[in-house]
């Protein structure tokens, strides 16, 4: 298996607790499939704002969307940004205070958004989004009119400037602390699909497939 | 129920879908409180980040706590911060491509984190902080030393620059669109807790409670 390895940038260095830094493509791209949501930092007259946001990834790309007129997709076709996805995996209970943590797996990209300005390349990444959502879907549901597409911005940021973060271990405790009578452990956590809700009408139709990933 | 409503500021007002937004203080609490992890956006030299943190709230602020070194601690003492909690709560899978959406409770808040200086605030914030992810346990751990106190900086965030957006509802697709053969519904998604697992040692002991929340 190769991996691309992409040298950290000033800004994507990870500083503290170096250990869970990774900075290959498959990695990175691993993490960010799984994501159903991302959370963008984006500066305006108004200062700095973090909004979360759905997003889907297509061919090393980070895909979001939005109206035309939304605030964020203007300031994001204005200026730079950054963007989280966050898989929270675990709580991690030790026997120090000081030593309790979690087990997540997380990307933060840096770049400007561009633009998808052709129609074509837009419904391919419509496609791409309800695909990932649920697998098989594209074909079965009435797709974008022109006027759909018409009002609906799709901005891409190539995973380039990246660096994934995780933590995927076991308590660290002070040996000094392992007498302490207390449970510790990881508590996992992760993402699970409930029973499908059925629309008036699709009681008795069979429910689509589970989204193939957490949040 | 008496409702405390915090007028939006310029930076809080939804614009977008404005039926989804809230602001009163106890929404936003009930979905801050829930909250293991924040991301925050924030800016230095090198431009906007967006980065996930641990976060607890308590008596209407918001905290988090990093190294005294961390890049980020020290960025968010000099300047402002916005500070998204988001919970993913379903996939809304409509007959028209358009009509997708998600379920979810997020919370967006602004201002600047101020720095808990007190030890012995401190000390209270980091047994809420225990408390919240599992309660009970601040009194069987052993507890932060004076050193370990040192090195951490504890900032609070109070919640009243803040707005909530919340989308908790069904398929909303055109009436032109209702033949259409294919299902539509809700995939309802939640964070579960997995099976507890124990550090060496600990394998025979009773598991704590689970946490209290989702991501």
């Amino acid at each position: 298996m190769t991996k691309t390895a992409t040298p950290p940038s000033p800004r994507t260095q990870i500083r503290r607790v170096r250990e869970r830094g990774h900075y290959d493509q498959k990695t990175i791209e691993s993490i960010a499939q799984e994501s159903l949501v991302c959370h963008i930092a984006f500066a305006d007259d108004q200062g700095v704002h973090c909004i979360p946001t759905a997003c889907w990834v297509d061919r090393g790309n980070l895909y979001i969307h939005g109206s035309n007129v939304s605030c964020m997709i203007m300031a994001l076709m204005a200026g730079e940004a950054s963007v989280a996805m966050t898989h929270l995996d675990g709580i991690v209970l030790a026997r120090s205070a000081f030593h309790h943590s979690m087990n997540y797996r997380s990307v933060v990209a840096y770049g400007k958004f561009e633009k998808v300005e052709s129609e074509s390349e837009k419904m391919e990444s419509f496609e791409a989004f309800i695909e990932f959502l649920s697998p098989g879907r594209w074909s079965q549901v009435r797709q974008p009119s022109r006027n759909e597409l018409a009002a609906t911005t799709v901005l891409r940021l190539p995973l380039t400037e990246a660096a994934a973060k995780i933590r995927s271990w076991g308590v660290k405790d002070d040996e000094a602390d392992m007498h302490q009578a207390v449970w510790a452990g990881v508590i996992p956590l992760s993402m699970e699909a409930g029973k499908p809700e059925p629309d008036a009408g699709c009681e008795h139709m069979h429910a689509p497939q589970q989204p193939s990933s957490g949040a």
